[in-house]
């Protein structure tokens, strides 16, 4: 790559907590020079019809690296998206919450998970980026909003948000030295997103990890009072109870970092206006 | 308009809190038949260069209604793209935060700040979406994630993103009725914003009408940090100081909403499969 | 049954969080004439040797009822306990967490978990009482108290252990009664126990659902650093995040129960001295 | 001794807040091998009939050390269990609550209160482990269940627990070593708690100390509810606020906790296998 | 009286937490047309010295009505200015802490304490004002307005101040009407005070309660601190945990009124223009 | 100055948050031999007739150095006891809100404000001393004390203070030693607050600085209540926001100094008892 800017493009097809602000995380301040983005999504909806519009326009758009994020990465839409993005040349990652896995993995004869990727492919799996409750008793735009805004505040706290951040600095710095470039092909466990987290204090890391646990096990809950659950007074209380659950693990991440910021010891990675990733701790020292 | 979806675009320049999640709120649950979403996006820049592209986009996408989300309306770059959107002979309604009053109000003889919109250009301007704390040695991914999980708690839980909702509604109902379309031009003040939010607890409202305070007070006093004070020593307090503030706005929605939820009395307005919008409180009940 | 007191035995090996408060549950005053409490425990283990020495004592005493509560009810301990008092005619309950199903039920033919449990025996699963993060670098006996109190706050405070109550309030009367006695064969899920919570508000409801959500997946997060990881810098904070995750549990459950205060509907249900059970929600009423 | 295990036998009459975790207290993750405990109960009442059989298990049992935990050891029920214990020539060491104090001290001559305790009999008094409120209108199962929780949670995170377990610990390693035995007589001040607290920030300390004011001065408030105020409306606002008083204590306990985890420096005092009282702070290490 | 302001007078002498704003309490709003108040002070000390000069200012202002506020009424300095009151003919009510009661009761022949007053005098005894911790190691400026800042909090949400509001409105009222006039001599009790709280919710109640006794007992650990202890390293501790209670009383006084304020039911009791008190609850509806 | 004490006189004037401790501000353990205090109160009003009587007394104490608190310190009232004490010679500082500048500052020819303060007058503006939500259906006795008590805590914990305490320690340091005094005029903006305050933890000091600005935007809402809004249905919900906000305020103030706290970091600075100003942080020390 020459004196161009990097062109990154995040395609959005429905929505996980971890999409609304994918296309904001690599460039926070709106300062890096080396760094072109744009997004193209398809709203709330993942159907095949609903995808093919916005993949299109990423197509034409001619990135350097498409980030594909959506719920259950398995599904018609997201896949043929992914695979028109492969058959076009493109270098991909995809982001997914936990039901994604289904289409990064499949068993093997002997009846166990593996890997089973694309070439040029990468991804990132979130299993602690949960279902919301989408039961129409419960789930209005506000509560939509409320429950995003949980999800974040325990992505970004935790450190989950960073690990993928951390991961896609790398991806484009290769790219752009033009030489062999590794693509993620990780799940965000709790363990790992902590480990990005950068947490001074271990009880500030335990009590991270405490909410990714509890965010991961949300899904299991809203799941259930989406799909399983038919009488309304079983499944409103079980999709209450999901958002509940993830208000509480916001509260933990929050508690996490309140007690980094006791000991100012809150790690922060911005990008310097040339993309290149800095950090510190301590509140009033320069990031280096 | 006949059977076909309505067709929605969402245009969004650089970030403001009600961005990420602004193209989900209309079809919360992704299941209106009636409606198709797309959202086109230059990731946080909005100089000029930076706009057309997704503009372009937008402008080819032909949709029923635009929806043009950025911060400070009146630069460069969401001006002209307002400008090609509605050459384009597109409805548009531009969302924004408080300095993009500029752009819709000017000084009349008297000295007085009258409207000032074209034909065909409605506006929301959100002054309870403050400014980020904008400075390298303080935002980073995650304090940027963090942020916008805060603003979209304070829009979400007071009833400022109800309100939006409300009025795209109603202008999308109007236009499938095809006859004439009143287009909103509103400043979402914290008084009107908590009458969208419907509280039966004045104590909830109070607490409500106090976030949004906060919220709006927040924009002082991060732009004094990346505006004003050129010493570290003194930004770097003042844009942590404008954090904290918007983390204790977001405290006192939630408190808000726990008051409701005491009473059983959350006010919810999710969409029916038509897009006819709902209502409801108790939680057990259907809406209607 | 005549004029003698009923003889209620209760036999605690090892301990979980339901254990240290059983002999209690049912006499909460110590007022309660038609009954007579004895316990009998092998402190914190539950080996062979261990046990054989209280069910001895147990046996000896002759009860009515026997209350069999352990960890595990798998284990060799809790098992031939179990089988000695079955031997001795004792009508025997037991009372184990998740890993106890083990012992109540197994695989028929087509795989499927069927129920398998000795006439005179019945039991509590209660799946909401997990392990503790039982490794010598966390675990004092001051964390291991603090853990329990915990444990004991969410089964209280959600109606887990009211459930208990009536179960065994039940037992007993039918019992003295002298006709048919049905014993409880019952796994405590969240949501039943929620139902004997007895929740007026939703909300409250629903925070109770998702405390004892959350509960149930420490055991997961407990277990992995007990038995799955041997690294001290891997487990440590697995069994620190699963404690985290508790204390948060615990919150929401007291969150709960304060939303039922501030609606004066908190649902009591106390022995009257005759044993017979009472019931009561405003503060200021009489039992009836 | 040699290379049987130490007995221990619990024996409790009647219920105090620090008797349901006691046989615990000593073997918290059931591995020491040294070490052998039973405990004896006779559910929550203490009169003599209910004693006498616990008791008689007790002693047939011919531990090397006895703790015989009650509420109000001035009681005929504790006070003859006591005695039979001594007679029975076990070394006994009473645990009780602040009423307790009149079994083991009398006034001499000159008015003041003197130490009146048998030869091989050593005691706690605890002070702060204050009387429930037990009214029928206020007191059922699960208050019972919450307020012992909050007792633990006071008493376990402010040092009362560990002054106790260090003065047993002592105890029984001079039993072993069988030299002279110097039986603790003690009443468990506020001071002397958090002195066993160890811990290392002040405030921690203070808050700590506060909490344990406060549950001592819960007694006062039930009592009174309990035996003085005989009319409904005035004795159901005080045992209610005595709960109140105490869920304020176990929430002071807990900030005092959050503070050494904020500093990494929560004292821990696990045993070893071979039953040796090990000490640590930092999360990460080894005890020693 | 006829048209003339009713003059009312105030006595600081040293400082209680009732003090700061006593003078402000019947005319809250500024706009009382029928009050005059004046409030005479000698700063933090009460020694005679300090006290003569503003009893003599108060004195020669002439008033209706004066209230003497001081810590430990039985003290020369209050106990002289009180004389000086009296014997100018002013009708004279005291407010004193715990300790004042010494000033205003007094043991009969039996050893019983009676009442002791000179005619023309009232009094009300605070009990749950309690003592600052004055150690020079812990107490400055900052600290000690945060205790009163506590103390304040706690006497006003519990209703304390509404009943030494309520009695002086009466006697105001009496002395306006020119005919006997009833002064309160009256120990402001916990039980008191809630009942002039006027809680609707009985748990509101129940906290309300609870604080006042926490508040109360701060005393007898800061006495302790001041006076007790001359150890540093003794009396440090106890200072702070007093001063810890009091922040949890506050808390807990703050938790009682947000119940009240979920029910809508915060009794409100403003004076009207003309000084008549009045009375209110729902937020929305006006003072009657 | 000789050995007579220094005589300070506090002349309040109506009521802001920083008048009711001031006079006790300068000795808080009331054990200052250097230092006389004495204060002169009209009450909660501030019209000149109110004024002029504290006024006389005060002028006829004949202090070494008088504070005139008030709100708005342009009114009559203030004005013309300001005009009566510098006629009287007394060397006079003024404190005063927000809107008290007014008085200090006016407007040059070229529009600029510019001091304007008259010899031996110095001043402190304190604008983040909000105005009260003076309406009567919101506001009586209680809420009143409450709304001062978060003022309080708000102006104490940040440090706005202890900046009045330093320059009023200095200035009767210099009239002491009789040379040159050099008078305060200062507006304690929330940064000048925050640096008084001392915090050690940048994050205590962020938290301080938005608790302060909070407070300070309080003022616009319980103006617009009290003074634009004439609708009780508009003015209700903005006072109560107003106390809402300032409630928040005092949260976010406290949770600074828990953070400091946490830190053993507190920074204090206690009067000895000749008046010299000294300062300690670790509480277990000495101040010096």
């Amino acid at each position: 790559m020459a004196e161009a800017a990097f062109k990154l493009a995040v395609l959005k097809l429905g929505c996980i907590g971890a999409a609304p602000l994918l296309d904001l995380l690599l460039d926070e301040r709106a300062d890096r020079e080396d760094l072109d983005t744009r997004a193209f999504t398809s709203g709330a909806k993942l159907d095949k019809d609903s995808c093919s519009g916005p993949t299109a326009d990423c197509i034409a758009y001619g990135a350097d690296l498409v980030l594909l994020v959506s719920p259950n990465a398995a599904l018609p839409g997201p896949r043929e998206a992914r695979q028109a993005l492969l058959d076009a040349g493109l270098t991909t990652i995809a982001l997914g919450d936990g039901p994604s896995k289904k289409a990064f993995f499949k068993k093997n004869d002997e009846g166990k998970q593996v890997m089973n990727v694309a070439d040029g492919l990468g991804f990132f799996i979130l299993p602690t980026d949960p279902m919301i409750g989408a039961r129409r008793e419960f789930l209005d735009p506000t509560e939509m909003a409320l429950f995003n805004a949980d999800v974040i505040k325990v992505l970004a706290a935790t450190g989950a948000l960073r690990l993928v951040q951390q991961e896609l600095d790398r991806v484009i710095s290769e790219i752009k030295a033009g030489g062999e470039v590794s693509l993620p092909r990780l799940t965000v466990s709790a363990e790992k997103a902590v480990a990005a987290g950068g947490f001074s204090n271990p009880y500030a890391a335990a009590k991270a990890l405490a909410a990714l646990n509890i965010a991961e096990n949300v899904a299991a809950v809203t799941s259930k009072g989406c799909f399983v659950e038919q009488d309304a007074t079983r499944y409103i209380p079980l999709v209450a109870a999901g958002h509940e659950m993830l208000r509480s693990a916001a509260r933990l991440a929050d508690e996490a970092r309140e007690l980094e910021k006791a000991n100012d010891a809150v790690l922060r990675t911005p990008h310097a206006a040339d993309g290149t990733p800095r950090q510190k701790t301590a509140l009033g020292t320069k990031p280096s």
